[in-house]
């Protein structure tokens, strides 16, 4: 297959340009070191830089600027396109920050196949992290250079592809004055709370990366399109397990005879959620100071592989981890289950969270986008569509194994992390419905669907894997490496 | 004078020690390249270790790791005293971090006259930004060396120095494993608001100088001294300006018919104080998870510059800022009136703030420590004394000038800051009043002495540093530099 490269022409353009009026006109690159200009034809000389990290940055894989795959494609109506000043329909452009990982890659593909231009911006650690920790996806993923060929091949639509790490603020202005987005999806964040409970060192990578990067991204909004809509994915456990019910964002109390709507308290319980609070801290007041326009998805658990579009070649398809590091309770349940390995509850498994399918992520974050914030508003969404306790979805699983002719056994593990067992938890999450988001229900269906899907990789299983191995209370500042 | 160095024999207990029960020996060094155990007098080759920055620390200056200052002193009861396990008073050992700083120098001092051991850890930043900037303190201040040689020689009580950077984890166990504090006071941030504002890589530099130096010291205590008692100080600002009144720490809420105590809800105005509601958060965090004891002591605007000790030598004098960057209100406007210049009220002057003078800042922090927070809890201190708009802040000054023959102007400047600048305002600050907190609050003979001893000073005012420079609307990415 031919290895189409592209670069922006865009990359000459001042990094002090606060306007996207330009239609950006791309270069296609026929070998590795020239670049020809489909308009004029006049070749121009540009080496992939490859920067060696610096210290500081040792999680980081070498990065290449501004390499985009595929051709520029047509301009055709669909959800993606708005109209311009001039009439003509022109459609909204979308950095997907983190479009190599879980919801990232779904979420891209979705908004592609919705007719939106799409650039994904990632730096890959995600693949890194596995390697180092021995881990693999329970699915074979490919290359994101061959997913996005694999994705212009079947569907004859572009996705533009940025390495590189947005710490680097010169990487990140670079892509955003190229790409000029209308919105920015910011899923590139280390997502894993027992990941930032591994060690002193990832504890501190965790914040830095997450709260640094999301900095990073605020400041590109201000500098080179205020007028572009973050949507940031937070998550369900800012708020932690209150005594009284979750709303979205915001609570208004009444105390000592005065009322105000203030931010709702925060109870993270991990140096990753602590990481969420801390930017949707630093989000809300730049939407108040700058005027930037700001939507925080505050989303449960994901479970699920298959969207519409990952579903259409198997080199699209998505990671599936089910690791004691990344791997998310319900996914990592039917896993266990297609191997024969009991369930592991942490604890009592009272533990209450909110969880929705990988379908609806990605239609949370379209809604999103077609419905933006207003400038300086920040906006919380709560991204989930159903709760279950842990020894809920354990049951769940027991009976979709029980139809499948598989016997589940589900063992108490001790909890590795510090959380209660058993408490209340109701949360709100009305908003997104009512912009429209129809949810996928977890239906017995769907377990089956999932179960038959694991049971359908099981020979790529590494039962090593399953187990808890990272400990909120023992975790120390000695570097924890991965025996082979 | 003689230039005496010290290292503790505790360089070599291994890093994993969690005991603190032998107790610390000193050696003293009496030329830079050898030093002589005053117990074994076997000479020791010791090369103070100069460490290059790595690019990510370019703000950072050299350090010098493990030096100490001065000799062991003799254990003497006091406030610092208690008892140990075979009935011998032993002194309580407290940690300063950011000791050679405003608050924290004043705070050394004051504790070190109490008896208790004193090491100060201080990366000497503060005096950087200075440089970096073009300003000056408007008293002249000694070398943190000279003035702890000083410190000794006044009051024969030895402060321990450890200069270098807590973000450094290496440095940083090295000063705990070496002093093994029972306290530490964290005063070691960057705590400018204007600062954090002047260009993008400002902002960087205060969340990741302050988070992570924060997440570094709660990693420290865990490993080396879990039953070490932390003192933070964090900010008034967490809080912003809501419309009820501001409780400490934590806010009872009733909602939907149900109740539960949670976090009091942050919206804080710049990316110093968001630092700071990062720190809260993680402080708060790690209580719960690992059973750090912590006090966050959310500090009001502090005025004033002479405690009893920073009096007792003019080589003791403490900082003294007035500069748009560093100074704060009533400091500021004692400048101004000195020298003529209109007093800068920030648009409408109606914002209100909380405020103490800086020997209860020193009392606060004393009251703390001979109270520590119980194993896993989480405690918040609102700490100041009264309650002042800008406003009331020009007119107490313009009134102090009358009475010294100075006529003092006011003039409204454009605000700089994102504030509300007429807002409702009412914080709670019993607790440290609760265990024994005598205010100064701040009367005319206090302002009159404030104005006069910037009278005294007035001939080192430079004008040019009074008007804010920095636009919290205006920050950019583009780095800031200062011409001459």
């Amino acid at each position: 297959m031919a290895h189409l490269l592209s670069v922006s022409s865009s990359l000459s353009i001042s990094s002090g340009s606060k306007s996207y009026s330009k239609p950006l006109t791309l270069f296609s690159l026929t070998s590795s070191s020239s670049i020809i200009c489909p308009i004029s034809k006049s070749p121009l000389k540009k080496t992939l830089s490859l920067r060696a990290n610096n210290a500081s940055q040792k999680h980081r894989a070498l990065h290449v600027n501004s390499v985009s795959v595929g051709q520029e494609t047509k301009v055709e109506p669909g959800s993606g396109s708005h109209e311009t000043s001039n009439g003509a329909p022109a459609r909204k452009k979308v950095m997907v920050i983190g479009g190599d990982g879980y919801c990232g890659w779904a979420t891209a593909l979705h908004l592609s196949n919705k007719n939106y231009e799409v650039a994904i911006v990632d730096n890959l650690v995600r693949r890194y992290f596995d390697h180092q920790l021995g881990l693999e996806s329970l699915t074979p993923i490919s290359s994101i250079h061959d997913r996005i060929r694999r994705w212009k091949s079947v569907t004859d639509k572009d996705i533009q592809l940025f390495v590189g790490d947005i710490c680097d603020f010169e990487f990140l202005s670079e892509a955003f004055t190229s790409f000029k987005p209308d919105a920015v999806v910011h899923f590139g964040e280390q997502r894993s709370a027992p990941y930032s409970m591994i060690d002193r060192s990832r504890a501190v990578y965790t914040q830095h990366n997450n709260v640094i990067g999301t900095l990073n991204v605020l400041f590109a909004i201000k500098e080179f399109g205020e007028d572009c809509h973050l949507v940031k994915l937070g998550t369900m456990g800012e708020y932690g397990t209150p005594n009284i019910d979750i709303e979205e964002g915001f609570i208004t109390i009444t105390h000592n005879g005065r009322t105000d709507t203030l931010p709702y308290p925060k109870q993270a319980s991990s140096f990753y959620h602590l990481s969420k609070v801390h930017d949707s801290h630093n989000i809300a007041f730049t939407c108040k100071a700058w005027g930037i326009r700001a939507t925080d998805l505050n989303q449960g658990v994901v479970y699920g592989v298959r969207t519409d579009e990952t579903a259409m070649h198997e080199e699209l398809c998505n990671r599936f981890d089910y690791d004691g590091v990344f791997g998310t309770a319900l996914n990592r349940f039917c896993v266990q289950a297609a191997v024969g390995h009991p369930l592991t509850v942490y604890g009592k498994g009272g533990q209450t969270r909110g969880y929705l399918d990988i379908r609806d992520t990605v239609q949370c974050v379209e809604i999103a986008i077609a419905n933006p914030a207003q400038r300086g508003e920040f906006r919380v969404f709560n991204q989930f569509t159903e709760q279950f306790s842990v020894n809920e979805l354990a049951s769940l699983v027991t009976k979709a194994g029980e139809k499948l002719g598989i016997e589940v056994k589900t063992i108490s593990v001790p909890n590795p992390r510090v959380e209660l067992e058993e408490h209340y938890y109701n949360a709100k999450h009305t908003k997104l419905v009512e912009l429209g988001l129809k949810p996928h229900l977890l239906s017995d269906s769907l377990i089956d669907s999932l179960l038959n899907f694991t049971v359908q990789y099981k020979d790529r299983v590494d039962t090593k894997q399953i187990m808890p191995s990272v400990s909120w209370r023992k975790i120390g500042v000695k570097p924890k490496t991965i025996a082979a």
